[in-house]
């Protein structure tokens, strides 16, 4: 009997987060419901991320409704979000309460699998969430962000498996979310795992698919023991995206593993977002292919891009090499962070300062957190120096604890604050959709009764191809179409409509 | 040491042919050719497959003038080229000795390594070919066309790698032009050869990107011990063309294998095709993602389209999904040629006419032939009673034979014809180009001379955008398209062209 290998299902959050700017509305997703809910995933992962923010800033959707609203649509599925540690779905560290509060209403508004990370892999920013993920019952997963750097070995990621397991979580998870994660590596993480914690320790592999290698590096998980893996479905699938879930169903026929998906659920789930995708082509990524020189730079893209930006605002877009090659010092000078958000803007943004005006002579505000230690701790020893010019330059002392530890109780002041807001209903969830996004609720309570604006092309604007077209230099013709007939020697004119 | 694998660059043919419709001229190539005769590759395939057709059809480029370039500007590499066996680049069979011309002067004008198939597995039709390469001195490699059918066992392919070794062949190559190899019988395929024909025996694995499973089935043949395999370089792969050679290169890091590919060299031949490659939007291929659905249907997209063509043309849009259940059967009663260009239209045309008209009540000339012998031997038993509708249909015998022995010397015959052409400089070559496409020879003689004709959008028509155009809804038809029209009760064979 082959090994049944689960599957998360990532269409619902991270596929449009990752391809389409996390821009599509949930009456989009409704009509692919039925069936997501029996395809037979594991978990279906549906919010959290950057769809929080999205909802309220673009799309004047209320998140915990739409939360509800799956909860509704997926009676049989386990709903899973992506929650940042101590900074919850937001852009700071909140105090343990308000982690508590926003757990507890997750947990309550529908949420089964909380896979709970640190961008700085920090185990004490995770804590407090797994915390209370477990007081609600729910599946709280631990999260390694995987990064390379001279101090990220095998058994680093392996003791800190061992960490998040010691801490209560239900199961590992390994995120790649820069696509670096290559074959070998992937094999030996899982198997370290496994072999120093046991063998029945679950394991749930998320990768990206810039890169081209990583669809290798799932199979190499799964023969190492991993028991979940993440997928999109392939409509809304590659590139800056995830690898197809269609494409991991096949690959896996014939060998020692299987999956359980019900492969006419996901012909049809496809078809659905291969017709809502170009609806949202103005919020396309415009990366299509692959892209490896990451590896190299150890740069993600996303960043070379806002380097570019702040470069030309500063007149000096020819210095983008420089920049380039200032990384790497800095990213050391900060302890190795894993480049991911924030970390991976504050590290950039640091690299153009210190081109432009000569090494860390200024200091920007978020750099000098992250050097002081208000972001957390870093795997490698920071700078002494540029910590004692940030120290100076901020007038703040190097921390060493827990950042969380220094903020005082903050729910009944949140709470007075949004209650004072226009249009919040008074209830924790308002509440806790105003700490996470001071500038954005209040306008969003306002405007909320209006209801929510899709921001994709209607489909009178721009009609909606069908499913996916297929290869062929002659695609199906869907309009009708003038040709110039030549017949028994004589050109006849004529217009071909479909039948 | 891990061990080394070697790579066949593909930009130069396959690449283009599967995404750009083969009309990359040989000028947007060049610059890109001291870096890929510099990268470590083990053969550049430069020639053959389509692009001799587009040459003289589209870009009024001599195909043996572009092969002397590649000699030149590639003076350190293998130049590999795709010949369909007794077909050569033509449709149709040759008669021996054309063959012997045909090879003769490829190896003259510098291809070093001859991929040789055949669309049905017939080795007869390749025989003739291998041995004119041997005599020639060159690399005779022997191509087993990958296929699904319930005939087509690891057994199968082993014996007839084993047949082709037999026949002289110095490597062995697996095809994969539908992309249907998965990881398990890509490692099975691999380590059944090496076992029945020895561990030196030199396989080479080309596979192409549709159906995102084969990076995986690269890795896979890798590791059963594959020596050579195919990619493309990131700019212009995936999708129906082919998995990414830097993706490649990485996939192995850390692994028991490794390339000799050099990075510097690889990231400018990428950078080099990412800007000529929007010059060609017009051509590009307009499936970008991936299609898994080839592995229930057994239907290549391609063939997918060229049936909805054909049923709108009769008014019977609807009727593809009949279509598609009598795809198999028509298979099956052939005999289970692999579906791969000319079978798979063979096939795919005939179902269309059972459905429209009755199971076999109008055979085309062409499923005459293939179920009468005249394409060569197929790996099942053809329907004895669809042979025999056929035999009195066409007034043909069934025969046994090579289809090549049924011809007559033919080469001075054709040399006269094509000596009489205006434009002919009286060269075998020139007799080859008429003999492969007698009705494009005549025209391309007379314009030869005005030079090549490159169809690429000029960049002041045309500014490059910064990456690959996404999916489009309805690409515009570019070529002319045949059909059979059905007009008052008979069929004419129509030829239809953009207005």
């Amino acid at each position: 009997m082959p090994k049944q290998i689960e599957v998360t299902e990532l269409i619902l959050r991270d596929a449009h987060q990752s391809l389409l700017a996390t821009r599509m509305a949930l009456e989009d997703m409704a009509p692919a419901c039925e069936d997501i809910d029996n395809a037979g995933y594991w978990s279906v992962e549906c919010w959290g991320g950057a769809t929080y923010d999205a909802c309220i800033r673009f799309l004047n959707e209320d998140p915990w409704e739409r939360l509800r609203t799956f909860r509704k649509l997926l009676p049989n599925s386990r709903l899973q979000m992506l929650l940042r540690g101590q900074n919850l779905l937001g852009y700071r560290h909140y105090e343990d309460t308000v982690v508590d509060r926003f757990v507890e209403k997750s947990a309550e508004n529908g949420i089964d699998v909380f896979r709970v990370f640190d961008a700085l892999n920090d185990i004490r920013n995770i804590r407090r969430a797994v915390r209370a993920v477990e007081r609600a019952g729910k599946h709280a997963q631990g999260t390694i962000c995987y990064t390379i750097s001279p101090l990220h070995t095998i058994t680093e990621f392996v003791d800190m498996a061992q960490e998040l397991l010691d801490l209560g979580c239900n199961s590992i998870c390994i995120k790649d979310m820069a696509a670096l994660l290559k074959p070998q590596p992937a094999y030996d993480i899982v198997r370290g795992i496994k072999e120093a914690c046991g063998e029945d320790t679950p394991i749930h592999v998320h990768v990206h698919a810039t890169t081209g290698v990583t669809m290798v590096s799932l199979m190499k998980a799964i023969e190492a023991g991993a028991d979940i893996v993440d997928t999109a479905i392939s409509s809304l699938s590659l590139g800056p995206g995830h690898n197809p879930t269609e494409s991991l169903v096949e690959m896996l026929e014939g060998t020692a593993y299987t999956t359980r998906l019900d492969k006419d659920r996901l012909r049809r789930i496809k078809d659905h977002f291969a017709m809502v995708r170009p609806k949202y082509s103005q919020f396309m990524s415009n990366i299509t292919g692959v892209e490896t020189e990451i590896f190299d730079s150890q740069i993600p893209g996303g960043m070379i891009s806002n380097m570019e930006s702040q470069l030309k605002q500063q007149n000096a877009g020819a210095r983008l090499k420089e920049v380039l090659a200032e990384v790497p010092r800095v990213r050391a000078d900060a302890g190795y962070p894993p480049l991911v958000t924030p970390s991976s803007q504050i590290v950039g943004t640091q690299a153009v300062f210190n081109v432009i005006m000569g090494r860390y002579k200024v200091l920007t505000g978020e750099f000098g957190d992250l050097i002081l230690g208000y972001y957390g701790e870093t795997i490698g020893k920071r700078s002494l120096e540029v910590t004692r010019l940030a120290s100076k330059q901020f007038k703040k002392d190097l921390i060493q604890g827990r950042p969380a530890d220094l903020l005082k109780p903050e729910w009944e002041q949140l709470r007075t604050a949004a209650l004072a807001l226009d249009g919040c209903n008074g209830s924790d969830e308002d509440v806790l959709t105003y700490a996470m996004f001071p500038q954005v609720a209040p306008k969003f309570f306002t405007h909320r009764a209006e209801g929510p604006k899709n921001v994709a092309a209607t489909p009178a604007a721009k009609p909606a191809p069908a499913a996916a077209p297929q290869q062929t230099a002659h695609p199906p013709v869907k309009e009708p179409i003038t040709y110039d007939v030549k017949l028994n020697g004589s050109t006849h004119r004529v217009t071909v409509s479909p039948a």
